[in-house]
């Protein structure tokens, strides 16, 4: 793991597969308890956009580590007042020894990576979502022992979260097929980087029909139809979005042992029915706690402790 | 104490009697450092009001026990954001060891509970305020050297502290008497709950007359007039309240011995007089001290390593 | 050290000259890493205006010393909501070991430090920011290996930035220049209080004129011109303070060997240019830095630590 040493990960596309499956081994037996590195290093959360599951794996997981996490809230601080980011990167840079990010521009996550020189890691922004799909494969790989040669079906929003899937499947051997309203597909150009990284090996199918995206796939994805702070659109976009919930009806179309995954935090009857979230294919209190174990996998590796 | 390992503390009264004895034992090892138990887990605070003795001195006793704390203020996560509390309470259960919650109704307190299997403490709901009780109790035994055939009388507002008070009294052995303005009075199913704890071993009176309740008393209990989010009725409660002041004229009335205790935060002038407070028979920096203690051997119990 | 144990630092002036040579002692020998002392004491931050640099240091020497740190920040908690300074800080006495204030007027806390037992240090107040001054004198010695002799220039605002560099320069034998406009002079009070500590030894120059100031000084300072809670005035105050902006024309009046400080964050184009921050003179960064060691070195000091 020694590669991912004083690195930053700033998009899943940062990894090579070799090393995508090296963070996955690690969050497996740390998991499991096979391996308890520890440190006493200092992990900063800086988060401009609100975070549940984020703030608290994060911290759990470095807590777990031995570690310490300092809770850099815009809120209560002056980072984001009229100070340019160069400024608060290089003074942080001096306190923390690693520091996960959530903001909204993915060059702001950018500029921090460029003057700090602790790793940095993208804790979602409105492009990507690394961390997330870092515990996703995590709960593919615990429910079908592999990820090369399966299919994963995202429904909805082509958002950060569609962004980071497509890289990781890419990079994991996974088939992927996003499906999205017209005006909501995915950006062409992470598309592209998605297809660079499968370089023909596995498909990557963005589409606006439902059934041809889930029709036999062994993972059904989907996450909220307004993310933060679209929440005033949540309305007029529920007619657009309708086709792609995630019903027991959608859901028969997938492959017998489909799972069923969201990133939560869950609209019911929205993106997902509550028959299928409550439902026996639904993973997502695993993949929840995923979080943790794929982040501290993630830290660990960055920090150069395991 | 083996027997509270992995339980919930929503009520006093999911305590037995010896389990209560347990605690304050354990509580008076812990402050007197005969007893130094550790452990490495986590606690959840997850705070819905503000608080500053419930935050501050939980996360003091965790940290002393080696753990780490963290604090899930509603205001930066999305907890509570249109997320059902059976979600959150099943991905928070997956990240920490403990969760002491402080909210509003005690129903949601018990849908925590019902949904998370780490131990649930109820930090003050509209209801009870337990783990306050369970100082208070520390602090008259410090006193008197024992809790049984005591009197505590109660004067003000018959709110959580009130159904608290009642709950571990009965099961202390101490006699409780509230005085209220009659639209004021605590609730009946706590009142009559008491008395089923009590099993007319010990008194439980519930008056409008403050010098019936204080009479005699060994310990002397107030709180403010207008809990957290009452405070725009203050000003209509202070003549309704005016007679149930702890003033050093109704202090008279109590036994000589009788020590004066108040969860604070005080309203010098309102509910007590500085006089009182500030005098020879007030243990209220003992009692706050306290709450760092009992919720010590609180967290000790319910972790299992005490 | 032992000489500071369980003593307040509420201005510069509690500390004698060799006090203060120990702390920078001291913070030299925790940033070389010679000495690494250990606690589990718990620190308390309090802070009633915004803060990065001085939460964040502080959080990450305290980290580094082994110890915790309680953030009790005024907006989740009740401090201040009305309860008199005497009941909160005789309350946090009995949970902390040390605590941090940031406030606005040196009264509150005085009367923290009077109520409380623990030490309490000065984080910030409207009168003074010591703490501040710790580190910038770490950073003078780390560029010139000794302090005494040297003249420090301080331009804009006779703030507390200007009243506790008075008081350290004075205290470490260095003559200070502070260039105000006339309105913007530091309080007499102070400077009469800086003129007793130098004892005719150095220099204390208060002036509106900035090349007078600046002449041949080793080090040039600056700060904001608006401080936390005057940012309405910024505009009107530009005109007012331009001739004491700290740009390359004016620096070229100082030593050769000078170099610039800034307590951050920094107003580009109006108290300092870019091409003087991002300049070979400034030492910024560094400075910054310091805040860590030389506030480690003041906790382990008051913690009787090192």
């Amino acid at each position: 793991m020694g590669a991912l040493k004083g690195r930053d990960l700033l998009s899943l596309a940062d990894l090579t597969r070799e090393e995508l499956q090296e963070i996955l081994q690690l969050a497996a037996q740390l998991k499991a308890g096979t391996l308890k590195p520890k440190c006493e290093k200092i992990l900063g959360l800086l988060f401009y956009k609100a975070s549940t599951r984020t703030r608290v794996s994060f911290t759990a997981a470095m807590y777990q580590l031995g570690g310490q996490v300092l809770d850099l809230n815009p809120n209560v601080t002056q980072v984001g007042r009229g100070e340019p980011i160069s400024d608060t990167a290089r003074v942080l840079d001096r306190y923390l020894d690693i520091l996960a990010i959530r903001t909204f521009d993915q060059h702001d996550l950018e500029a921090f990576a460029r003057y700090a020189t602790i790793p940095i890691i993208n804790a979602l922004t409105d492009l990507e979502h690394p961390c997330q799909v870092l515990a996703d494969l995590q709960t593919i790989q615990e429910s079908f022992n592999s990820l090369s040669g399966l299919t994963l079906a995202y429904m909805g929003d082509g958002n950060n979260m569609a962004h980071s899937l497509m890289l990781g499947c890419a990079m994991a051997g996974i088939n992927v097929r996003i499906a999205s309203p017209p005006e909501y597909r995915p950006l062409d150009v992470v598309v592209q980087k998605a297809e660079a990284i499968a370089n023909g090996k596995t498909e990557i199918i963005v589409t606006t029909d439902p059934i041809v995206a889930i029709n036999g796939a062994q993972v059904v994805y989907t996450d909220v139809w307004a993310s933060m702070g679209q929440e005033a659109l949540a309305e007029t976009r529920i007619p657009i979005f309708q086709p792609y919930q995630v019903s027991e009806v959608l859901l028969s179309h997938a492959a017998k042992e489909a799972i069923v995954l969201h990133c939560l935090p869950a609209h019911r009857g929205e993106e997902i029915t509550d028959a299928v979230i409550e439902g026996p294919q639904s993973r997502v209190w695993d993949q929840a706690e995923n979080r943790m174990h794929a982040q501290k996998a993630l830290l660990a590796s960055l920090l150069g402790i395991a």
